[in-house]
């Protein structure tokens, strides 16, 4: 019986929990047959979303946000169905009272495998110690048999979510009266089905009231009333049926009708709600040894405090350090990425671990860690976030490579097998074993990492090629940083395809670097950003726009000019909510690339340090100052996945718009892709196109020169110009 | 701890297995933390195709055919993968020794249940028991993470599938020297890297020789030859190259190198294997009632036997018969749907029940069960298969509704709710009512209905509006069915909307209706099935193509004429390998409505006997016998997912091919769509296209008309005439 194989589908699931504690049934002709417990639940429901991977990994949300839930739910026959969907708060699988946790703690997880496995984790009483009772909201038929509704996670953390579906019995009846009346056919018996309908839905709520439900006392007398209309023959069937047709009847009754042999979807559809931060917000990257106010010292994180009011006033809320460890000095790399050093020359920072100490360790030059402890404090002073570099690799000089060998890989001739990308070599970086027999051990060693920092206040990490780490690893080490705070955020730095970086986002990163830097066009870049803002993708990873980093310097910042440095960033900051700068070489807009058709920096920070003159004339941060301000005044601007393209008849130009949950904020973005000359067209934009009413004219703000245009049509003129104005980030005005 | 949740994934699944009665691990630090038992897997397995809903229903196959297996194979970082599926028979969910069955076989499902939902099934004991090991295919890269693979199941039943992934160390290492040596790196260390390698394939060699494997001795010296060839330093360096980069020890090292932590897609994906004629198959539809041969009397069984041979001889494989239960006379319909029948009319064989007896009576004027019986055997002996109508739905007569009124429903007045399309009313039909309490004994009743004709030797059923009836009865009908019988075969006659369609596909129907009928133009067409020959449709929906049937004279045919006639026949025949018509309608071209809009025949056999006379000149019969002769000759037309459409420069004219699965047959078709005047234009169509070796010039044969033509250019030029010449059926010639 292939029934009993479905135990995702509806009609299964329903099989399997209400087999809890009973006999098999058996078929009248005591021919033992396996029937299900109840087969008179008519409704199927498919196609759930978001389940990423059949519920395999949680989708994403965030706290505070509505999360759109959508089905595939019908009924054999021409019956009305009626959909919910229901929600509740669940206990992440792995859920720690404390770190370290309590025994009955560290059972949990073992014990809510086993009950979703033999799936009803839903049904359990260890889960349901541990949550909430499910809230339901409507769905509402989109047609062709799909239902939509939403919830609104109250909280960061795990949710769970399912799907129930049953025949409307009432609005059934309504509308094939309704018909048979309109078309004039007799309907006596049709009524008297109602007022049993209504007689049964008045019984309903008689029995809330007595549960002192003053509403549904009074609402029990009125159907009880309702139904005997209904079925007084005596009555004028006119009146009868204006009653049978009455709105009032369909709330009524719709209220309180016991519902009838309920389908659902299990096992739930767990979700994972993050931080509103993980949704918007606005990276600047700087090399704290690179703070110093004269070009003869090294930074120090009293540097770093110095600046915090800079980088705050341009509007950036987190502030990500490369790695900030001891350097090691073997195979060290100097300027330029040179094979040999000069003695000054003060190596990469990604080169981690020396005689002074690994990832838990910070670099002398830099200060201690009383300072590091300072510089988290005043960066929460000025409400910035600090972010941490996690790169998991080690420099030839590393404790670890004494203190544990095992974790490395050892080559035939017993040297350790450094970082390669064949026939490159990076003999400066060990990569770790993640095949090596003590796993157990490393996956706690880099857990610890992690919680080290974390116990000093960082809730942000940005992780160097996590695509180059077990999958495995990243699985069970974001599970114990949420267990200690689900408020971590994750920016996972994965340049690769397409499976692999997708991947870590359903394993929990809470975002991910994109191919934003890579795609020069009009074109290209709209095809992408309707990829990363429609399912699959939406559910399960949040780009993180970068026009640049300090790996990365495009040829259009190479060759583009300062046009080109304006158009990017207003790319990066209203396509997607949460982006990114490598800060002082953006805003001083250095472009010289270490050789032709290279993408590294000339004289690149990695390799040496560098003083940034952040008052130079030329500086672009009044600009980026104005965009982030934007962004910060716009809720439109706050999300990702509103964003919605609009035609223009101009291929070097990009026009899309965004609009906040609640309609209130509009905001219109043209952006130019031509850095070299002047580029005009038309641009269609209506505000119906958005959900608002008809209007015209209306007047749009340009939030980076605070002119005003009224638009008198729905085709508007614009002109665009690298030199002058690469970009409109138009509002909306609503006075 | 998400790992715990995702039993789906492929590391979480060897999770589960490996647990199997061990200790929880502990990390070393003796904090509880709860580790995958194996983290070194990794090798990432996605969207395994086909797994329907989740693995929750059997995907469709053939047996006998190749059924293909796709997967998202990844890892981490740069090293190669290789995945292989891997596929064995499995037990049907419920399967049964015997009808009735044993206690063993009925406590199976039970077992297979549990260790299914415990994720578990592929390595339970109970399941070994009734099933074969597991074998394994190759899948070959398709690009961006795809792998593709195919299995053949041999025997009709349930198989399950499943995907296995590993890092491949020695293609790994050998791709990484390669670069190394080509770029002019020292490779002494790779050189005894390898050399390890090639000893470790040459211990395996060794272990699988003791298993007396006299080729794995060979390979075993062979391997250690090779291996101390490359750990010999004082060898030249060029030769030890060579060894290593050679085919031969890359053939034997992955012929035998043990696999290292395999990651595997679990749980198994159901696929169900159908017999060939699910595939292909030619139905025709007659009213045994009108097969007298004077229009005097009432058609019986042995009439039905006598046209046999013709039916056989213009090349059909199945006869369906409407039903051939009493027909009821309470509301009874008279002809053309009359409300009031004349006394002599002899109502709708689809009023199921009288007196006389119900589903599993045969109406008295058309003979006995005897002469059923004997029908069924004289088309055996044709060649031919006897469908049955299953239409659950009783006329007021049946003798259900007196003995068992409590399978209907009872409306407030007392009287039984008859058949309503609210404001329509059918009542000489009494819907069956799957939300009785007495559900079980109905369902059961339901499938003796099947399992009596079974009994009778009948193995097809066209089945009457499946969906409005419970799915979950169909669920477990279909289940009961397949354990008397795998190879039973089911055509559902629903239609309705795509998702309730394909439900019915998903529960286990071999066949269905489809929309063929309503895609009046080549654009509708070609989108159309090409929607039904893509995943996810094409792999649990098979499309049966009926230009008419009783219920269905489309305009197309009622106005087009014959070449109406004849291209929708060549369209239905070529493009489904599995097709109807309603017969003597079609050959003789029947094609006045009811009246003017409607899709109902004139004077319809529904309601009336017709004598049809077969011999007539105008008859489409000769032609039918030719389009068929061409199906049962060349497989190319005996598939339908084989379709490929090419470019024509007139859109009413529509072009495809179809080729055989060793690529030796194929055929190509040209259609008009246009029934009234002469189309003409171009078609592109070159043998490379469908994978032959490009050859110019090429032969075509007409095989409708005999023709030859030969085309000397991918461009061929087409002309098309209803009245003459509506289709092109061409082979290509290889001789």
């Amino acid at each position: 019986m292939p029934l009993l194989f479905q135990y995702r589908g509806a009609v299964s699931m329903a099989y399997y929990e209400e087999r809890q504690g009973r006999e098999e049934p058996r078929a009248p002709d005591d021919q033992a047959v396996s029937f299900p417990p109840e087969g008179r639940k008519r409704v199927v429901i498919e196609e759930v979303r978001p389940a990423v991977e059949c519920g395999s990994h949680p989708a994403k949300a965030i706290a505070g946000d509505p999360r759109t839930v959508e089905a595939r739910v019908f009924a054999d026959g021409h019956d009305r169905v009626r959909a919910v969907l229901c929600y509740r708060r669940a206990p992440a699988p792995y859920e720690r009272a404390s770190p370290g946790g309590h025994p009955k703690d560290r059972a949990f997880p073992e014990r809510a495998r086993r009950e979703h496995q033999s799936g009803n984790a839903a049904e359990s009483t260890a889960t349901a110690a541990l949550s909430q009772e499910w809230e339901e909201r409507p769905m509402k038929p989109l047609g062709n048999d799909y239902y939509r509704g939403t919830f609104i996670p109250d909280q960061v953390g795990r949710y769970e979510v399912k799907v129930r579906g049953w025949i409307d019995r009432f609005a059934t009846w309504q509308s094939g009266l309704g018909k048979k009346v309109d078309a004039g056919v007799d309907v006596t018996v049709e009524l008297l089905t109602g007022g049993n309908l209504a007689a049964e839905a008045a019984e309903a709520a008689e029995a809330a009231a007595t549960a002192r439900d003053g509403e549904a006392a009074e609402d029990a007398d009125r159907l009880a009333e309702l139904s005997r209309i209904m079925l007084d023959t005596s009555l004028p069937e006119p009146a009868r049926v204006d009653v049978a047709r009455s709105t009032e009847l369909e709330r009524l009754v719709e209220a309180y009708l016991p519902r009838r042999f309920v389908s659902e979807y299990a096992p739930a559809v767990p979700v994972w709600a993050d931080p509103p931060r993980a949704r918007f917000s606005a990276w600047y990257e700087m090399f704290p040894r690179s703070t110093a106010t004269d070009r003869l010292r090294h930074g120090t994180f009293h540097d770093t405090i110095e600046l915090l009011p800079y980088v705050r006033r341009i509007g950036f809320d987190v502030l990500y350090l490369p790695p900030i460890h001891p350097i090691g000095r073997t195979k060290r790399k100097g300027r330029n990425n040179a094979l040999i050093p000069a003695p000054d020359d003060p190596g990469s920072p990604w080169a981690i671990g020396s005689d002074e100490g690994g990832h838990t360790s910070v670099h002398p030059e830099l200060g201690t860690i009383e300072d590091f402890d300072a510089l988290v404090a005043a960066a929460r002073e000025e409400g910035l976030e600090i972010a941490l570099d996690i790169a998991f690799q080690c420099s030839p000089d590393h404790p670890w490579v004494k203190e544990h060998p095992e974790w490395f890989r050892a080559r035939p001739d017993g040297t350790i097998q450094f970082a390669e990308n064949p026939p490159k070599k990076y003999e400066d970086i060990y990569p770790l074993d993640f095949e090596t027999e003590h796993w157990r051990e490393l996956w706690s060693a880099l857990r610890d990492v992690f919680l080290f920092w974390m116990d000093h206040g960082v809730r942000t990490f940005r992780v160097d090629n996590p695509h180059t780490k077990a999958f495995s690893f990243w699985e069970w080490c974001v599970g114990e940083l949420r267990a200690r705070d689900p408020e971590v955020v994750l920016l996972a730095e994965a340049f690769t395809r397409p499976a692999v970086k997708y991947r870590l986002g359903k394993l929990g990163f809470s975002q991910g670097y994109t191919y934003f830097a890579w795609r020069p066009t009009a074109h290209e870049m709209r095809a992408y950003v309707e990829e990363l803002t429609t399912p699959p993708v939406v559910d399960i990873f949040r780009p993180n726009f970068w026009p640049n980093t300090p790996d990365i310097l495009h040829e259009i910042l190479q060759n583009g000019g300062r046009g080109a440095f304006i158009a990017r960033l207003v790319l990066a900051a209203t396509l997607s909510s949460n982006y990114g700068i490598y800060g002082p070489a953006f805003e001083l807009m250095e472009h010289a690339p270490r050789e032709p058709g290279s993408e590294e920096y000339l004289n690149s920070e990695k390799y040496e340090i560098r003083f940034w003159d952040r008052d130079a004339p030329y500086s672009l941060s009044r600009l980026i100052a104005t965009v982030n301000a934007a962004r910060n005044a716009h809720p439109a601007l706050q999300r990702t996945d509103n964003v919605r393209f609009h035609n223009v008849d101009n291929d070097a130009l990009l026009c899309y718009s965004k609009v906040s949950n609640d309609l209130q904020d509009v905001v219109l973005v043209v952006v130019t892709f031509d850095y070299r000359n002047e580029q005009m067209g038309w641009v269609e934009f209506s505000p119906a196109a958005v959900g608002l009413p008809h209007a015209l004219p209306f007047v749009v703000r340009d939030l980076l020169t605070g002119e005003d245009f009224e638009w008198g049509d729905y085709w508007n003129f614009v002109k665009l110009d690298p030199y002058d104005r690469p970009a409109h980030i138009l509002h909306l005005r609503r006075d």
